[in-house]
């Protein structure tokens, strides 16, 4: 326990959990203050986050290094994991959706160009393991072009379309799975030698004893799910008191709130002159939400959900997911970086963001986002 | 004589012969059963695709390498040609274009990732002349353009689509036809050193007597276009009653019955570690079919199809072959082949074929594919 | 003054100078002969560029570096700049935007195949600084991203599309000049040793005094601004005389003709083997439109246009300038070059304008390119 607080005193993002109780006590006697709620839930959900962050590090360094990995590589993503399972529970489907879109984009290139940014205005010219980078944009591209094909189908031939989604998008949901356990057993068992420098991990934070990390696991998990919860209710209240759309609070503002820990890590190993740490954790975030979150995600809909989810996106957020995927095969092609290639990646980045704050709210994407169970 | 029969008592799949002369009783006695004369005329192009092959390789080992390699080069998919031929006289165009389109996708995803599959079980990293893969996937791309502007085309702009799909279809088939002959003179002619290794050919095997290659060419090919009329008479109810749509059919079964050889011969590559002429064949068969194959059945159209026919596709087929040359392009970029670059090439296939699979029997495609002589 | 003189008498080109007071007397005296006056036109128009384009050269050598980098990268499109004004201030958007699009796609293909295919032929493998081809494709690419977007979402969302496509083109507008500035804050303050070899200018060619400069190029440019008056009424009648499409003569001729001065620097490095030089400038001045003369002209309308102009494109040229810039990008990515990767870059603008040049007069381009001012 002494671990935790000494975690929480040296680190000043913790102290946002004194947010949590807040949050809690908020949406207990003010449930229509929806734009407080938002707030409180985001400022809620950061440390949360970071917490469990440093708690699955902890475990995967006290298991070894296969089942270490496999396990920060699954958990890497819980925070959205959790938050998408509570918009699937109020089936919210399309903020699913937007969320799973926009935490690719917004992993691939905003948490991508911003590390090539930091580390570019520290040093010069930044060298990365390419080998590595090249699997993770490899990954990326392949569960880019399971995720668009439904799209594309259904978009050239809409009577083939509409009749075949449903089943394509479990057959989809599986080989995504399969392609994601052919991954780690490939980079973590028989090529492990080929990811050598992406494997150090955070070696300047020690290690919580296993008990403490588990309990932290288990705890945080719990909070997050109960404060997603709050912030998948209000977020589109509180969206609109914003000024922004749905479409941009799905796939920029839950993005961002859910990708806030592993951001944290990627930015101070860029500063620290360890961008092949930045580059597996953008890369490798992006790939996972893909090949492992969007696959549960969907067999998660056929439990938990009021109907079956698929795996068709709204057309503009295929084309966004294929833009930057593509651009962050290019960019990493080479091994070498400098601050105009992050400056360059953020602008895509920002091209995509400011289109979808521009999106009226009468559009086909806003209209489908509006809540199911409002209906 | 003597070298074709130890040929055939070496060779295993040769023993498929058997089922030449079964598949022509069959078609004279039993000619309403179209499965039988289906599964029947797969056995039976399999092994006479193996001895084509073997025949162009001979020919090509005694006429010297310029024009050896471009005898082999230009009969390499001389099954492809014969079926789509056969096709194309019984006025089935969407079969013809399904062809090509699924020739292109099987042999830069199927034959590509399979080949790094088995080789990456062998060894742990396979390296291979990437100047070589290089130009097979740039001829390829460069194809893809011009096979996907009449569909962009006619999808942008319907009006202007309609009026000079025919004409810019004839002159996308010269400029196909003029690359191609430019790709071979830079290949066997300008800069033939930078292809070194690629051009080694089946060293393992002694080539036939120049007379043998020449008498089996011909009666092979006549054997081909005979079981080939069988076949694409009996495809489409055999796939029926196997529950295949057309689609698929067209796309993977026929590409894959006419590639087998080609395939084998990859596939044993690999296996020696050869991986340049894994990568020579498939990259170089599809580029082929693009550059060579396909002009030459439109041209062709004009003579001997009922109409003539255009390069406009299906919009999902082309997608498919954009999404198909594009992975081909990014992956044999490196040079370095492991067996988990090839299990996710296979899987963007296992997408592709999923997909067609699914698709109902009324989708556009499938419409369209009906054959136009039973209307 | 005798320095201009020895100029002309120096480049056989220049005396095409003399069509400059041709075509001010033939539009005075015969302003219906429109094939006659654009004819004038494109000749009087492809000395001026030159001379243009040496003053500019003549100023940058004089400036220093960074300031003369500045100059050269911003008034080496100026013909095209010109032209396009004079026709934004016709109200003719749909040339404007055509010859944006043009003037990207036949940059990166025309003008880099053919400075391949010219040095290919002199020698057997050329190389270049892949590191500043990678950064002029990386910024082509950026822009690109932006011009699609537009056509995208409103592509894929109609009722989105309609709304706001007028604040997103400013936006993006607003966004490409920074990321311009941020490139040549990159490229000529921060990064400068990188980009060593393609800083070296025409040191064939002494510099003017920076009078004689300063003067030429404010003389020369009024020139084009009236010689450009002449071209863009005429370009539309004297097209269909010639059996062009207006989308034909926007895409491709309007393209080839403000380009034609580049042209002759790039194809004369490509031929000393200085490849840097030819590479640079036609990826450096197709990027420059993309991200500098297009906001430019989108801001511009604001002020000198009739209504406000947007960034929406033509779908099928969105299509070709993504697929050049693709295709600009695979091909600069080795930083070697021979003779059959230029005839390859060239076949895929041979493609796209073949099938400019059969678009039917009726389609919804070439009704779109209509003069305003006429209805």
């Amino acid at each position: 326990m002494s671990a935790l607080l000494k975690e929480i005193r040296h680190n000043p993002l913790l102290w946002l959990l004194a947010f949590v109780p807040v949050v809690f006590a908020a949406s207990k006697f003010k449930p229509e203050a929806h734009t407080l709620l938002f707030v409180l839930s985001v400022l809620a959900i950061v440390p949360l986050a970071a917490l469990l962050s440093h708690a699955t590090e902890s475990v995967a360094a006290k298991t070894g290094d296969a089942v270490g990995g496999l396990l920060n590589a699954t958990l890497g993503n819980l925070t959205e994991l959790v938050i998408a399972v509570t918009a699937l529970r109020a089936g919210q489907y399309m903020l699913v959706k937007a969320s799973i879109a926009g935490a690719i984009v917004t992993n691939s290139l905003f948490m991508l160009g911003a590390s090539f940014l930091l580390g570019g205005f520290k040093y010069h010219v930044q060298e990365y393991n390419r080998v590595s980078a090249r699997l993770q944009a490899g990954l990326l591209f392949l569960a880019t072009i399971a995720l668009l094909i439904p799209s594309a189908i259904s978009k050239a031939d809409p009577v083939a379309g509409a009749a075949i989604t449903q089943k394509l998008s479990v057959g989809l949901a599986v080989l995504l799975t399969v392609a994601y356990g052919l991954g780690m057993l490939f980079s973590l068992k028989t090529h492990r030698e080929l990811f050598a420098s992406a494997q150090h991990g955070d070696a300047g934070e020690a290690p919580w004893p296993i008990g403490l990390a588990l309990a932290t696991l288990a705890g945080v998990t719990l909070l997050v799910a109960l404060v997603s919860e709050v912030f998948v209710e209000s977020v589109q209240k509180a969206a609109e008191s914003f000024g922004m759309t749905p479409a941009f609070v799905g796939f920029i503002v839950v993005a961002l709130v859910g990708g806030a820990a592993e951001m944290a890590s990627a930015f101070s190993g860029a500063r620290k002159n360890r961008l092949d740490l930045s580059v597996g954790i953008a890369l490798g975030s992006a790939a996972q939400i893909a090949l492992f979150v969007a696959p549960v995600l969907l067999l998660a809909s056929y439990f938990i959900g009021p109907t079956p989810m698929d795996l068709q996106f709204w057309p503009g957020a295929v084309v966004m997911i294929f833009l930057a995927t593509l651009t962050a095969s290019l960019v990493t092609n080479s091994g070498r970086s400098t601050w105009f290639v992050g400056a360059a990646v953020l602008m895509v980045y920002l091209i995509f963001a400011m289109t979808l704050y521009l999106l009226p709210p009468r559009s086909e994407l806003t209209r489908l986002m509006q809540p199911i169970i409002e209906k």
